[in-house]
């Protein structure tokens, strides 16, 4: 099971990130969707629209439930989605006479959405921390060798004498940027998804919004209208971290080209080679500059992926799901990657 | 001259916008470029850096120039840029004693990205202002037809019944949010750039951040350091373009998959066809989509062009020009073509 | 009209292609359109469809026919495409009583695809020739330097002596191998589109084969079966147009690296900077760099647009217009650049 | 591990091909290196590079050996690629006298490439035999049900009545075309990579091309001078297999508008829904529009790919073991849903 780089068992301790991955485990998918089952059952409860029994009886089975997952993987290659599965194992599980209330009102849109919004909540943190990381370590160098001079190159030339300070400022700015935007994104993107079959919430009668409010308070997101067909603040991420990973392939694009003329740089624990011994080849700085194209390929499929056509694209969502996680996983990687870079400048400039 | 179908005489009536497509003539360019030049005389006039008698003379010159365009031209094929033979024109015209004070401290991409982010500016208040009409027109839409049922599709299925309401409020909504994500981004995009050769206004000494905050002011734009090679706001600008194009995408093909089952929609004025006489195509709802799929593949050369090595490069830089005028008037075309498609409905739902 | 840079007054030198861009002016499209319909007339008349007086009515108002492009304007507006319009023109001046067999059988799609094929039957030619010449030119440098030493690099660091032949090899491989590929896929992208109002040319009885045989032999191209809804072949052209300047696009980042290293290339004419008298930037070779980049992005597009549902889609087909074109004319500027790339350098290895 | 749905233990029931990924499993991609490894110390010792005794000592570890993948994966952390640490491995199991002759004149892109390509050897033959059995089940369907009508649809509007048959050459005449540019493709793909250090296998004399010869032919592949730097055979079979899925996505959009309208055909076997028990999801047809797109959208980086500069490019290299086997198993799995599909056709047109 190694077709992505980042599943890889041993090209993901180069490309991907190890806790970023532990987000999009089938375990903690299949966590986060319980999750929403229960604070579902709650809410529900706590609005009259199944009895505290029944949450009490659902409750008790989510907190142990194992599902069968060859069924689930059946289920997967039949109904493209894992959801009406899980949830006729967990109603045979609660049986009668709550079984019936398990998922009540809900849809396999709203589990699975939800379920991958509470796993990016953590990764949006993750994220951060490793962000800020980043510009600590390229502060670091500034403190080190900011004023250092370094020829200023333009088009490919030697232009005129710079700092060392200017080209630590042009990798660090866009990181400032980027943790101002995704403060600004963070509100709309981590919202709870709940709209049922056709996202009328009809089940729901006129409880629908408070019940929805509730849910999204008991998961820690914020309260919104459904957005099954609305893909915009996800796609928004994604191009979020394209712009980090771009912003870090520029970093990595510098110091292999001030690696490759020699002069104002030196690396230590650089990339050895199988036919000349000598090597020290900026491999992390490459692998930035990969991973940057990467995402910016992927950007791609997941803007087409706004174009959801109806109530619900499984066309569309699909898509959605070849593309996000990997991008995710980029991008940990990218940040990871460009902070064990900048760990190993031992000088820069002259 | 009709390689892009933006630039055709008679596809840009169907795909294109007139007034987008302003902004992006060599006469605006040109005009936007000089107005650089002029603020910037001003401003190191005000700041002593050149005296007030060169600013002048400039300004005279300035305000009535026009570049020899020939030249220009043969210019763009040696340098790759037309701003070295522009300012050696205008300091020809200019002459003795102060032509060398044209363009002082200032380089080529100081002019045309701040020419740019000029014509930006006004692309952004015309973009808006359709948006806003487009949002008024679905709000109509749900006002004439918002309590009418329509089938809720899921998965290329009928579902159940929902309102025309739902459906509308499911195209409107991510235009609201893209107007919030205008406003968070503008800040950072309409911003002056001001570098010199190499990003250090070394030939200002220590006026550099002075006189670049005057010239902003001057220009109506915000004042940054220079981000000769710090393509984020730009780049996020161009994914805010797709994110909009996405969304009327959406718009587009619900349109079509609604006047394809015939039930649920009466258009007026579709598009004829040369061998069947009857039918009436809903042209604008399939441009509306293409738009979407057209921007959304654009906007993975434009990350790519955050590869930007060094102080400048000219291989990322060139690539945003391919790229950018076009997304800029495929999101015009695509907010007239909503609005037209909105007035196109005679009726929805049943 | 400067939406495109290969339309663009000015920048159009740097990136664009006259000779190309010729194939795609309104004059060669239409043209090219009234070309088939000619030519239709002649094979409907040879095959009895209609009478010889009408095809030479027809033909009489083809050969002068300007059409008045105002009412196309407005068409293209309304209907998506030109040709219900200029059809009517052309019924008009023809005139009673043959005016209804202008076009008989035929529907839009057939006259843009069958003018489009048209012209890019000349592009190939001129693409072919223009390869030739690139090789000639990289081969000329394999004769003049090619036994001098190169420092081998491999990744981003130098490795061990190789010759300029081997460089100039890596150069000149792809190219003849894409010259290999444009021969193999020429049978399937230059034949005649013809099928009618849904494929079936349910208007030529069982003499639909025979006279799309005719018609095609009539205008230089290939018979097949209508392809409305299968662009494999389009596509698979513009998958060989990056191919080409992709490989042209490694041809200019080596010579930019090796232009920034300073010590294995001499090259003369760069382009000058407004801010650094000293400069002479290596423009051509980062724009090869730019227009392959620019051509990887487009290609997403048209595989996109292979998503062509049903008869015909309009959603699909209109995406490959925003795109085709573009890389056709991104190639012919990438290989009139690499040619004059090739020309500037005056000295290789040492 | 589960950041792709290739990968996904359960996903990859519905998204994915076991025969395919097995090709890309990290047990066969060591198993072809050693080959590689193998079949070299043959080819030498046959050409006098090596002692027959040296190429003994080497085989006899190479047919049992199991590497200490903790070590491996520690050096792709460091290096960038497995095979510096994976030879040192077999050089101390060799240990003395003939350690230092494992591998002699290669580099690890020879292994990783040619071991690629013997791989893909695998795979052009399994998914020939999907493609054979997908055009067999279109076949079937035309013969069921070839003559009925079906309701033309063109720009998403009923246009005039076709047949069955018309649709199905639709869906299949591609398939055929793509099956042609595959043997066209083939024999520039399968080929050997051997080069050494940067291209020139310096360590063999003028022994090169001969040994190069001999391997070729002891793994079954075709004899080329290195392409270590030439991208172009692997990128085109990529966009062959982009070609591919997006011919099979018209299929499935087509099945999916067919299952929306309802009219034209029947489907077995659908997807449920956890929300609307009566629901029956055309999910498989669903599945194709995404993986073609998913394709569209990988292929841009594969192109981006082609500018891989000097005699290695680390950046350009690991951005294709991003993309490329993703886009063959999404094939694979593409072909594997085309031919469900078809099965579960039960009847189409009136």
């Amino acid at each position: 099971m190694t077709i992505s780089a980042f599943d890889h068992p041993l090209l993901s301790a180069f490309l991907g990130d190890e806790e970023a991955a532990r987000h999009f485990s089938v375990e903690a998918e299949i966590e986060a969707m319980l999750a929403f089952e229960s604070a579902l059952a709650e809410a529900e409860a706590e609005n009259g629209i199944i009895t505290r029994d029944a949450a009490v009886a659902i409750g008790v089975v989510l907190a142990s439930f194992r599902p069968d997952t060859t069924l689930l993987r059946a289920a997967a290659a039949k109904d493209g989605v894992i959801v009406p599965e899980l949830v006729r194992q967990l109603r045979v599980v609660v049986g009668e006479p709550h079984g019936d209330k398990v998922h009540f009102g809900a849809t396999s849109q709203d589990v699975i959405d939800t379920g991958l919004v509470l796993r990016l909540k953590s990764v949006v943190d993750h994220l951060g921390l490793l962000l800020t990381e980043t510009v600590l370590r390229l502060t670091s160098l500034e403190e080190r060798f900011g004023g250092r001079a370094l020829t200023g190159m333009t088009r490919m030339q030697p232009a005129i004498p710079i700092q060392v300070a200017d080209r630590v400022n042009a990798w660090r700015g866009p990181l400032r940027r980027h943790r101002e935007r995704l403060s600004e994104q963070s509100g709309r993107l981590l919202v709870v998804q709940f709209g049922g079959a056709a996202g009328t919430l009809e089940k729901l009668g006129d409880k629908g919004p408070t019940v929805r409010a509730v849910l999204a308070a008991k998961l820690g997101l914020g309260d919104a209208p459904q957005w099954h067909s609305q893909r915009d603040a996800l796609v928004d991420f994604t191009g979020w971290l394209s712009l980090l990973t771009g912003s870090l392939g520029k970093f990595g694009q510098d110091i292999a080209l001030m690696a490759q003329g020699g002069a104002d740089i030196t690396l230590s624990g650089g990339g050895g080679s199988s036919a000349m011994p000598h090597k020290q080849n900026p491999v992390k700085a490459e692998a930035l500059v990969a991973l940057a194209r990467f995402n910016a390929t992927q950007l791609s499929g997941m803007h087409q992926a706004l174009v959801h056509e109806q109530e619900r694209s499984g066309a569309a969502w699909t898509l959605e799901w070849l593309l996000l996680p990997q991008m995710v996983v980029a991008t940990a990687a990218s940040l990871r990657l460009a902070a064990e870079l900048a760990a190993q400048i031992e000088s820069l400039g002259h």
